[in-house]
């Protein structure tokens, strides 16, 4: 019913995760009715990430060259790898700027019921980047879900006599109150307790 | 934080309507991940629909080329104009079956709270159409709300003594229930009632 090249556009918009057909039609119009520039730009921006981002070759982290800026920047320390499950996960740990170390991205988290098996993830690199040595800490970064913690427990297994492999603190969120935490939260956060200095 | 095409990605993502900051980051990573061919077919859709799509020059309607094809469709019924807002608005139309007339396209509804008048839409273009002759009937189908009201009641005070103007029937959808039907629409449906032959 729409002209071909409209009803093209709905078709690859309606591809994207989350977006529906209604969505990509009401996506598409946005796009007819913007300005040739505001949609050049968008088409642009899809290609220029596809022509020039890649995975870092140490680290597999979003990488414009052949290494991420991470693992290209000599001020990191090269003896701390953080294990995180997907590159997006990378920003928020840099955001705290309590990490001054390297990572390493597993491409996801180990999940046998949707076929996702240790060798889909990148884990024998992390294993053969600890046995280059040099690497006195992994610390297991994914993240505190299930599929998560299968993971970091797999990963734990194969480091275990390697280096030293530290998983993040699980515990009550700070600002959150105690009334309305949820039980798994509060189990943690209760074995997990820290002595009070002072 | 991210690789400066990344950040540009989500950007131009987040400027679609709908598409907050973690949609457009998540649309992002798909693309990322997403198979060279399908990123592209992407980008070349939303090319392609900006550089071969325009509006009809008669109804303002969608067109590959100067007319639309239902403007280019000498089976359609010339006499009869039904105006609609958006270009989205024909579609549902023709899937009636009931409708051999033309379109014409506002682009828009009025909306004087929002800066949309009657110069912003196109009103002028319609009553010049209706001035060439040959108009015998003006279907007013812009959408049973506020707006699209007062653009009907706007555009029947400009044409009265021109030509022939009607507007969709309101009332109960086809299906509904009275138990559920809200008061607006069951007040229309009684104001609108007509008698049963039979």
């Amino acid at each position: 019913m729409y002209a071909q090249p409209v009803q093209r556009l709905i078709a690859e918009l309606a591809k994207l995760p989350g977006i529906g057909q209604r969505t990509a039609q009401r996506l598409a119009f946005h796009i007819l009715r913007a300005s040739e520039e505001d949609a050049l730009a968008l088409a642009d921006a899809v290609r220029d990430v596809k022509a020039n981002v890649g995975l870092c070759e140490e680290c597999f982290n979003l990488a414009e060259g052949p290494r991420c800026r991470i693992c290209e920047d000599e001020r990191r320390d090269r003896s701390v790898i953080c294990v995180v499950e997907e590159p997006q996960d990378v920003i928020p740990i840099e955001r705290t700027h309590e990490y001054r170390g390297l990572y390493h991205v597993l491409g996801g988290a180990l999940s046998p019921i949707d076929g996702v098996d240790p060798e889909d993830l990148r884990i024998a690199e992390l294993v053969q980047r600890v046995e280059r040595g040099g690497v006195n800490e992994v610390v297991l970064a994914t993240n505190p879900t299930t599929t998560g913690e299968a993971t970091a427990i797999h990963i734990a297994e194969l480091l275990r006599d390697k280096t030293t492999v530290t998983r993040l603190a699980s515990g009550l969120p700070v600002g959150a109150d105690l009334e309305h935490a949820d039980e798994v939260t509060l189990g943690r956060a209760l074995a997990g307790r820290r002595a009070v200095s002072g």
